[in-house]
């Protein structure tokens, strides 16, 4: 069937689309007009999935939808940011009805669940890619960033490092420490990750930097290292990861845990007087969070135990055209 | 070589990362924080560009880079939009620095030209697909939309109509009515149109309702009749075309001037009162502007001569999945 690309957005993200009073003329116009908040910024970003590069030909239609709008969300929450607004470029080799529902039932979803309305977008043909930008909300001045990172902040994890790596090995190879009822588990954080939206808006006065986790924590909290003009150690035995990493030997866990990619945790630093009211902030929004270093004076990332011996870490992170 | 792809936008559109006092962060972070200007709503659109579908192997970075943003500042023309802040999403097959630079070149003169301030995007792995989101500012309810043609309104045109759709056809074939003279116009026309910003500004308070020519007068004007529930009557001999246009048969000239997409003038509707003075705001422009025929209320669109006979039209605008 010969579909016109000019209602294909109306047609099948009707659900998404959803009613904002603040979206003053969504989708359907040459653009999109929106009324901002008084007394906040803008939050802005945009984040783009090729089909065989962020995922497989085999991920569904509905995780792709998902896993577009989440790691977009993912920013937001690195921000300290409220989601508002999303515009969606769709490519696509064909008009697929089925696989466009899916797509759309993921995204939608999503979408509702975190009060974020479709606005607008372009739809086009060509190989598979997906570019969603974003727009949300933070009071002037509160924004989360990588710059504010302090010699002697602790750095803080959300969640589990590795899962999401552990997970796309499972789709490439089988893994005897991986029982098939946790398989589903690894292959979620993959593919359906979490946005830590709510953790970043209760840190905007808590945090004085963060990131967050999607090329690897090494590569992630380097940024923050790099814009903060600090340097950092982590105890690589308090890196929260999962039983099945926990049996692995160390080279293998610390690979996973700190070079993988697509964990979409979020990554912070809290200075020590900071920590008990940051602590009793997140614990309403039951996300469970590790203290997993130090910022210190010596620029770069060093890895330690908790006894203070070093040990050795050859960083690499991920680079698409590494 | 393996360059990073965090620093890429860096790297390359440094001199399209240009100062806007409105920008409190770039480039750089997991997001930009932008503040937008009191009592104005923001206009926000996004365009994708795909190569072999919206541009041929042939064309140069340069072009590549103008035209990804060109597109985008006439949808914020078609709306009465200031453009203000633009994000990048630039999928592609390999880090090549000479391409790379080209493009950045044709993106960031454009960029200064209009003021617009690049902000952040991503940089991935794929086939060469450009996806620009841009936001604007228009004083809140004077945005120009589709939606407001009243029947009686005068139908106004920017500009030629067709040179972009000529322009494509000198790509294909030698066309003994071109000059090679005039060859050139017509590619800068495909390649390099003008977005309307200054004329979209200038008819917030004159026109009804307002498009871009992307997909062709007659799909466009389309929009505009289906968003006011109106019809339309096109006088033929009143479309303003190029004398190469001029010499060809009337389906042919039709064909171009009606259909062919990619001429990013102007297309909007101005009741008869307001005729005078919309005109007296565009010569300050140097933009000519053309009545091409009224809105009326039959709905759809028809053609006629200037003596109101009917002329025949099958309507083929451009459909990318078509």
């Amino acid at each position: 069937m010969a579909l016109s690309e000019f209602n294909l957005i109306e047609r099948y993200f009707s659900s998404a689309i959803s009613q904002r009073s603040d979206v003053a003329l969504g989708v359907g116009d040459d653009a999109a007009i929106v009324t901002p908040p008084a007394n906040q910024t803008i939050v802005m970003s945009m984040d783009t999935l090729v089909s065989g590069v962020h995922f497989s030909l085999e991920t569904s239609a509905q995780n792709i939808g998902y896993k577009s709008l989440a790691v977009n969300l993912s920013d937001m929450a690195a921000m300290g940011a409220e989601p508002a607004w999303i515009l969606l470029a769709l490519t696509l080799p064909q008009v697929e009805e089925s696989w466009l529902k899916e797509f759309s039932v993921g995204l939608a979803g999503l979408a509702e669940q975190y009060g974020v309305a479709l606005v607008g977008g372009d739809t086009t043909k060509g190989p598979l890619t997906i570019t969603i930008q974003i727009s949300g909300f933070v009071p002037t001045g509160q924004a989360l960033t990588r710059q504010g990172a302090k010699i002697g902040d602790l750095i803080f994890v959300t969640g589990q490092l590795g899962d999401a790596g552990l997970g796309l090995q499972l789709l490439r190879n089988n893994l005897s420490i991986v029982s098939s009822a946790r398989r589903g588990f690894f292959l979620q954080q993959l593919e359906r990750p979490t946005p830590r939206v709510d953790v970043g808006v209760a840190l905007r006065d808590m945090a004085s930097a963060a990131i967050d986790v999607s090329d690897g924590l090494a590569a992630d909290l380097g940024h923050i290292l790099e814009a903060s003009h600090v340097g950092a150690t982590i105890v690589v035995d308090d890196l929260p990861v999962a039983d099945e990493l926990k049996q692995m030997d160390e080279r293998e866990r610390l690979q996973l845990a700190l070079s993988a990619g697509d964990d979409y945790e979020l990554c912070f630093t809290v200075s020590p007087e900071d920590e008990s009211a940051m602590r009793e902030a997140l614990t309403m929004l039951d996300c469970p969070v590790t203290c997993i270093g130090i910022i210190d004076v010596e620029e770069g990332l060093r890895l330690s135990r908790k006894n203070g011996a070093a040990v050795p870490f050859e960083q690499q992170g991920y680079d698409h055209f590494g």
